[in-house]
């Protein structure tokens, strides 16, 4: 018997969302367990779920071993991916060359740690917690920093190193396959209309988008789909 | 004729340093070129350095092909150092097991997207801009970012999933091999020291660092011993 997957998720979360698609897009079934970032003052500050991750943040995903073994949880979205890529290579997210690998990878890191960890939701309460008075606090914070981020994808996805194509329509962000930068991108571009981000200075992140939302594996992580979706 | 590596680096990057250990480690000849993120108002906004990276950070690693084709960029120092172990996987910065790797990839990720983007010098700055008169700007909201990282880092390493061992004395963070986990702890931890953080609350990961300090890969890295270090 093969293990089981247990993902400690929040629908709105946009870390969760990118584990979800991964999952999804592997063909792999897995029990969503929620964890409410906001009722009670954040239920993932809980003794129990900061034992399973001290940093306290969405998503951690459970691998249970068949039989009874005590179960590895792994934190981080990025590091979770890698696991899915490593553990299911059967239907691969990460393309074959090397050169093309850290392509994609440098798309998913300009998300994971160049854009999504300045606006999460703990750093945007921190600061506007310290100037709630001032132009550019709460929202404003968000907005700032991922149009920043979103600049920077939108002209590298049309500047690609040697070798390596711009997304021609139809395709995703790496190519024809969906990819770990797909995971990241489309979440990015949800937390975008949250804060009210400017899109369509966006063209071909806008094009990979629409491609991605027709896939079912992109559609059964959306936010609302969840178990724990709200109005 | 193999190819050859340019790295654009800061001396005080600790994004920049986590890829000269890297580099190093793997015992990889590269030539250094400096990108001053301070000097005219930082030369990464210069346009040269911008086409070579729309985010305008460092590093960036340059691959040029022998024989005059044209060179590959990457960007995203965790995308760097990936690259480098697929590219180079004589000296392994990442451990066999699938369950042992995520658990690497997970303490990186801790740092790397959990720690540092909130408290580099763009955002520090943006943050003190805004708010320049409250307590927690300026170097405050480094220290408390950088703590609750570290917080959780200590705490990972003394709590790892099953059938990986907490550091034992004279060890790395994931074991006896030097991997990708050591390459964002020590650049981590100088940045705490710049920015006064009590490091005494950290007894694992100094002990780590005191493993790492004294192996000569670690040791070409440090900001003092770049060709752009100032006193």
């Amino acid at each position: 018997m093969s293990s089981s997957l247990v993902l400690h998720s929040y629908w709105r979360s946009s870390c969760s969302f990118r584990v979800r698609i991964a999952l999804h897009l592997k063909g792999l079934s897995f029990e969503t367990r929620p964890v409410h970032l906001v009722k009670d003052g954040g239920r993932q500050f809980d003794a129990e779920f900061t034992a399973l991750n001290p940093m306290q943040q969405v998503p951690a995903l459970s691998v249970v071993p068949a039989g009874g073994a005590a179960p590895t949880t792994i934190t981080q979205s990025v590091a979770i991916m890698e696991y899915l890529e490593d553990a299911h290579p059967a239907v691969p997210l990460l393309p074959a060359s090397h050169e093309h690998r850290a392509w994609v990878r440098q798309l998913v890191e300009t998300v994971a740690s160049g854009t999504q960890p300045i606006q999460n939701l703990a750093v945007i309460r921190k600061h506007a917690a310290l100037c709630p008075e001032v132009d550019g606090a709460g929202p404003a914070w968000a907005t700032h920093w991922i149009t920043l981020g979103l600049d920077a994808l939108e002209t590298m996805a049309n500047a690609p190193p040697p070798g390596v194509s711009a997304p021609k329509p139809g395709e995703f962000l790496a190519g024809a396959q969906p990819s770990i930068a797909d995971c990241c991108l489309v979440p990015q571009l949800f937390n975008a209309r949250r804060f009210e981000v400017d899109l369509q200075r966006y063209p071909t992140l806008l094009a990979v988008e629409k491609v991605c939302l027709e896939h079912p594996a992109f559609v059964a992580a959306l936010p609302e789909n969840q178990i724990d979706a709200e109005a």
